[in-house]
């Protein structure tokens, strides 16, 4: 039986119109390092419609390819959405990615336009000769003319390009199921690997980024915007805002924890988004100069686990909520997110959130074993947490048609590469990676069960631990420290410290003590890089007895 | 260009899936009148199997109508989701209709089975006979034995039948756009008329149900549905719950505000939902007999426009937050729902709080005027409220295929029979029904703002104003005043009272005091009655120089 519903399709387009006019008096807002240059969203809307008419105008077509080499500020956010609602698609380009992995993104997305903040005109320069589909490049609050164009490609400034367009632009309702952006994966092995969100999925998700069980900002919340643009759909914050109505405020390329407090004493964001890192250089920051932040109401923090010691430091010494969400640039990226069921408080409260939460009804998740078997989920049996949805990538992007790693999907389910358990009342625990996890005697060791714990010594800053080959027991685990400035301690105390946490034979032997942790291109612990050190011998070891 | 996104289909077998086992915990209670009885939704899931087999084995197939004529209770929760999951199609009858009513909506929805409460059964009784297509009846916590099953329809018991059915069901994942429940207008003219709602229309509405800008209760809320489950798809609440996790409670039979307030002060819900007589019935009785009720955060009143002073009152003496909303059966119900902007507080919040609100994303709306031109939203310039979206319907439901009331659209917008204005930053305020607004000398007075004026006076318990013919300024409004109990008001002292509210000429001469305002089956003034009681002379009109 049919319904008698309208056949309506989820299309960025509406959400533009819907944004600029419903939601007009809302604003974007761009720190300057001593002040914000703002824009309402009706603005914004005048200035999506100048932006397509230019593109147009440059010979951009439905379904084209428009990268971003962007921080964080108004004209990403316009790009973010006036380029998927022409029916283009937007690719925010990772400016941090090594130059060949950003060379290769580009040109394998065939990225015919690409935006370039003024600051990043130095580095995108240098990229510039081996890109080989960009026809055009638009420098965003710079010099245009410090850009020299290989042949072929033209140069434009932003401002000259767009003042003199007409912002009325019909921007079309395309089908739902249609791109409209696009993300790579900063992985470490192998190729970038490109995943294509539609209208639909980023409808969807932004609707459940607004949800109080997603992240739960409203039209009332100003939302400080760390996390890249560039970095995983920008965990949905454009899109989420554009249709709550929350204003969005930019650090543009200031990053560093000072700034940023600066930037919270003069704009007082009611919520914010980052990953980790970030978080524990604005807690090293405040604790050198305290400053009242209570008006961040809550901060969401994704991408990597969160250690608890932080998130207790947040909520008890600055009034603000850490909510630790699960997702990755394949799941758009929401997946789980950890608010503790209702009724629950104090400690066990605690527990629930020190987990990746719980997943919304629009995620299907699921724990597979080794054999391929589903796990049940009981809060003790591991499994590869495989995932399944409207917003979860079916595939990675392939111009030749040719599969892309086809073992990361097992019968429509996104396999994740990440272990966990699930608790009957549906909360995820992730212990490890599938390929970190350390496996001792025929039994797992969850290396970041241990990096948690022994962050919590108040002379650890960082902790990384590895499986190193070991011929008795096949891996064993090794732990690498960065001592806390000023902080001293041996290995056989970090190690007592550990030992009622975990059973006897988890204990790692092993040690060295480091100057920093490698990390990849998006602040992740790379942990491939560590495991090279050690197979070179330049890890310095102590092995306890 | 395609996207990487899973192909998903927004189901409610994957919604109920959902609910079984990561909102397991969540629970469903039904007021017994001293007590309630409770089912967690890890229980519903299993019910809901059990059913789904009961009615595959009395031959319901995917399509099928089952419908239900039942009070909110945890039975007719559990057939809400049930019948969806399995491919069905859900259909509340509405109790309260007037028999012809109900036997052409049965009749015309061709529902196969109906799953009656027992205490109904007797009233069911009577409309059976004349059920055409009805096969099954299944009488719920009562005696099936009292129900006399005509020729070719068979009577079971509830209980008897799924008991011993296994609470397995492989519940189908069908495409996103069938259909899933459906429900009639109870309009007062002509025949009622079928909306069908999709899986699809079903699951984005629940989103924006659970959304801060919607109603925004989440898992941590009890939530008491106040409003029929047969009350245009029960304003989305039994699969908004399923989907957060929230509690819910059902007040079966005990809808009178005495048994309300003692349902409250022992389960002490923190979200309410019920059309505004329910609500004015609450507070009267309030004044009577004092109960705290504060642990009701919110309670959303749609179906009618509320008074202010009845969301004042709630507000101020009770601490209970009015969340004013509009929709129709017709948009799922979920239209506009009115929280004030960010920033706004006291005297300015409330105005904007006594609109109708503003919209969601999902809905895009407009205001067209006499000639068919779109007015602007400038809070000014009145229209005919349109609307279009992925759950707005677009036709009524015809077995024949032959169109019903196709001037209710308009090129693919919604005709909603509503006239309003827009403010710039988008809320709604509806001023009247465009059969009901009195045209009075080429210009338009609203009989909903007088109402609601000259109910502000402590004498008055209810007003009803409707358009009578005037030789002079073509129409004139009537105002129809029903006198609070043990009150005294003259129509001079009255028309004072709005005289500082209205232009001189918008002021109404003629006033008539009657027992009680006559009421659609819905609880909303029935002027069509009013008008025709004018006509036949039966007022006692009082005429002001």
């Amino acid at each position: 039986m049919q319904s008698t519903m309208q056949q309506d399709q989820l299309s960025l387009a509406t959400l533009l119109k819907y944004a600029a006019t419903f939601q007009g008096d809302s604003t974007v807002s761009t720190w300057t390092g001593d002040g914000v240059r703002t824009m309402t969203y009706r603005e914004l809307g005048a200035e999506a419609g100048r932006l397509a008419n230019a593109l147009r105008g440059l010979g951009v077509e439905e379904g084209d390819r428009v990268g971003t080499f962007m921080w964080n500020n108004n004209e990403h956010m316009v790009a973010y959405i006036a380029v998927p609602a022409m029916g283009s698609v937007l690719h925010a380009l990772n400016i941090r990615l090594f130059p060949e992995q950003l060379v290769f993104v580009a040109n394998h997305a065939e990225d015919k336009v690409v935006l370039v903040d003024g600051t990043l005109v130095p580095l995108f320069a240098q990229y510039l000769p081996k890109l080989t589909t960009v026809k055009h490049v638009i420098v965003v609050n710079g010099d245009a003319s410090a850009l020299t164009a290989p042949d072929g490609v033209t140069v434009h400034d932003y401002r000259t390009l767009i003042d003199g367009q007409s912002p009325d632009f019909d921007f079309p309702v395309i089908d739902e199921r249609s791109a409209a952006a696009m993300c790579y994966t900063s992985g470490t092995t192998g190729d970038p690997k490109g995943v294509v969100y539609s209208h639909r999925s980023n409808w969807l998700h932004a609707m459940q980024v607004n949800s109080p069980n997603g992240m739960g900002f409203d039209g009332s919340d100003s939302v400080l915007a760390i996390v890249p643009l560039f970095h995983a759909n920008a965990w949905g914050l454009p899109y989420a805002a554009l249709m709550s109505g929350a204003n969005v405020i930019m650090p543009d390329r200031f990053l560093q924890p000072q700034p940023l407090l600066e930037l919270m004493a003069s704009e007082k964001p009611t919520f914010a988004a980052a990953v980790p890192t970030i978080w524990g250089g604005v807690l090293a920051a405040l604790a050198a100069a305290p400053q009242d932040i209570s008006h961040l109401k809550t901060a969401v923090v994704g991408g990597a686990a969160v250690p608890p010691s932080m998130m207790r430091a947040f909520e008890e010494k600055h009034g603000v909520r850490i909510l630790h969400a699960w997702g990755m640039t394949e799941t758009s990226p929401l997946g789980s997110v950890a608010h503790a069921p209702a009724g629950v408080e104090g400690e066990e409260a605690w527990a629930y959130r020190y987990t990746q939460g719980r997943f919304p009804a629009n995620v299907e998740a699921r724990l597979v074993d080794d054999e391929g078997k589903v796990v049940p989920n009981d809060g003790e049996s591991l499994g590869e947490l495989q995932v399944r949805g409207g917003w979860i990538t079916g595939s990675y992007y392939s111009p030749s048609g040719a599969e892309i790693d086809p073992d990361k999907f097992d019968d429509g389910w996104l396999r994740t590469g990440d272990v966990g358990k699930i608790s009957p009342n549906g909360y995820l625990t992730l212990v490890d990676r599938s390929k970190d996890v350390i496996k001792s005697g025929g039994e797992w060791i969850s290396s970041v069960d241990l990096e948690n714990a022994v962050m919590g010594h108040p002379a650890v800053a960082e902790a990384a631990v590895i499986g190193v080959p070991d011929e008795k027991w096949d891996e064993r685990p090794l732990v690498a420290i960065v001592l806390a400035e000023g902080a001293a301690a041996e290995a056989a105390e970090l190690r007592d410290f550990l030992a009622d946490k975990f059973a006897k034979w988890q204990l790692p032997e092993r040690w060295t003590f480091i100057a920093e942790v490698p990390k990849t291109s998006v602040g992740k612990f790379d942990k491939k890089r560590l495991r090279a050190q050690y197979a070179e011998g330049e890890l310095d070891v102590t092995t306890l007895g």
